[in-house]
């Protein structure tokens, strides 16, 4: 039996009779292709992706696992359409927190038309691509029971300054209700969702450390996604916070060169998440200070935590430390 | 006694009554202020990167020497006029191989005028900035004594493919004569130049490091350059390799948010020349097996390279190798 997902923050969305995805209830995510070359270079992505040995398992499981395609009846009521079968990264989870952040100040590519360079050029311009390397395409928060999700408007999250993402950041993980807009985030949990060997920004450094080297895909206009549940951390359990990369229908050849729009944006979001973690001042000094002994080199070193290398290797480069930011001109 | 510098290879030349840049013989270089507010700008850059505590001292001396400005006479004839008086960071040398690498796939910024903006962006799609992340404005390389240098045109190197700059980085560094279009290059200087615990690699990713973390300074349209003395090592001295960074007339505030065109492009210039250093089937084996025990990690261990701590630590992550280029799809 298939459905709309209910935890969809970005992209079409199959309501009032739209095309978008469906779910099932065994964890598949069905995404319809698109009628224009999209559709048939998202699947060309993930047949190449799935099959390619040199991706590395610690790669490959920050990307929803590829079950092939299947003729499906479309939910937009035009019969049956080719979907891409993936993984439903969020399928496992209750009330998940989700932010769908779209990396790079560029969203075109050589190869594309004039029409689509013209445009996404005016839209990177808009939004906040340009600025600060990325933008927040969609996010909902859980609050509680109660208040259920926080989930702004697109147009309210995509153009933030780089004051306001900061502020948004800390929201996800902040046992605040993330509606108040006169709260100030208290980023309970920063360490349990961003920190620790196994929290998002060691993810995003395993992500870094992997663009530095591969010239095999460059993944344009493509976006992460920060998916926790708070309910887990609630009742102490161990954080579940998963990145995962999706929308790959622009993704072009890489030929040998880094993709290097991708990987200066990844590197400004993963500044933005380092800095959450490592600036006392800035968040609640309890929040920042109350995980294991395990993490403490990503809270305590700045420096320490822009690679992966860095998380077992923290004796070196302490004089290097610069906390939050510097008006030097 | 000022003089027209011998071993400019971009920029404005102070030859055939234009306006350039002028040396002296204690060492100094001095660059003419622009009229517009790209000479005030600069100005402005160095006065506070000179004075910004917070600047590490193995960064700072990537940069050049800021001594002031002075009132000069200009090249053009033209009378007074105020110039900086910097390092002239090749004055010790008397054969230079010089490289100038203008960093980042755009060259504008948010805060450029409509007119420069469309300027740039056609100028970045023209050069290999928007693929590479970074084109080479100019380059001498020095051959030997009978040949002298072999200075490309401008034109020639400003859009290159991938290939071709993997070639000229190669003759950057070998000791056939670099004009020879058929030659193969030897790479007999890659491990001395680019490699070694202090040879150009190894000083990109301190600028790298530095890249990740600082949010003061955005470097548009800055270059890097290479700069080394082919005779020191013909006769068995250690190398003299440096980078040096030059060219700060659209340098803006970072107000919080990392130089991610900076740092992208940076990234694709340490790959390439990563590659150049790991891939023995692309230059002479001799020639990449040649140094000293201690560059061995920069040699041999291709994802090991990709990090300043790196350098010390060579025993982890040595299953994500990947050698060369792989199309995937």
């Amino acid at each position: 039996m298939l459905k709309v997902p209910d935890h969809q923050v970005a992209g079409h969305q199959a309501r009032n009779g739209q095309l978008g995805p469906l779910i099932d209830d065994s964890g598949r995510f069905y995404k319809p292709l698109q009628d224009d070359d999209r559709g048939s270079k998202e699947v060309a992505f993930y047949s190449s992706f799935s099959s390619n040995t040199r991706v590395p398992d610690h790669i490959r499981r920050l990307f929803p696992v590829f079950h092939g395609t299947q003729l499906l009846e479309a939910s937009d009521g035009s019969g049956l359409r080719p979907h891409l079968v993936l993984e439903d990264v969020v399928s496992t989870r209750s009330h998940p927190s989700v932010m769908d952040i779209k990396i790079g100040s560029r969203t075109w590519y050589p190869e594309s038309s004039e029409d689509y360079i013209q445009r996404c050029f005016k839209k990177d311009r808009e939004t906040s691509s340009l600025s600060l390397g990325f933008r927040i395409s969609g996010l909902q928060i859980y609050g509680n029971e109660e208040s259920g999700f926080w989930k702004p408007e697109r147009k309210l999250v995509q153009n933030l300054s780089a004051a306001d993402v900061r502020v948004v950041l800390k929201k996800f993980v902040s046992s605040d209700l993330p509606v108040d807009p006169n709260s100030d985030p208290d980023c309970s949990f920063a360490a349990s969702v961003y920190g620790g060997s196994t929290g998002i920004l060691a993810q995003l450094l395993e992500l870094k450390a992997w663009f530095e080297d591969q010239t095999m895909y460059h993944l344009n206009s493509c976006s992460v996604l920060l998916v926790y549940e708070k309910e887990k951390l609630l009742i102490g359990e161990r954080s579940d916070a998963e990145v995962k990369l999706i929308d790959f229908a622009h993704v072009t050849e890489g030929k040998g060169i880094i993709d290097h729009n991708f990987l200066g944006g990844l590197c400004s979001l993963i500044k933005f998440i380092s800095e959450i973690l490592t600036s006392p001042d800035d968040c609640t000094t309890k929040a920042c200070l109350r995980d294991s002994e395990k993490d403490k080199e990503i809270l305590t070193s700045p420096d320490e935590c822009t690679t992966k290398v860095c998380l077992q290797d923290s004796d070196k480069n302490t004089n290097h430390s610069e906390n939050g930011t510097i008006e030097g001109m």
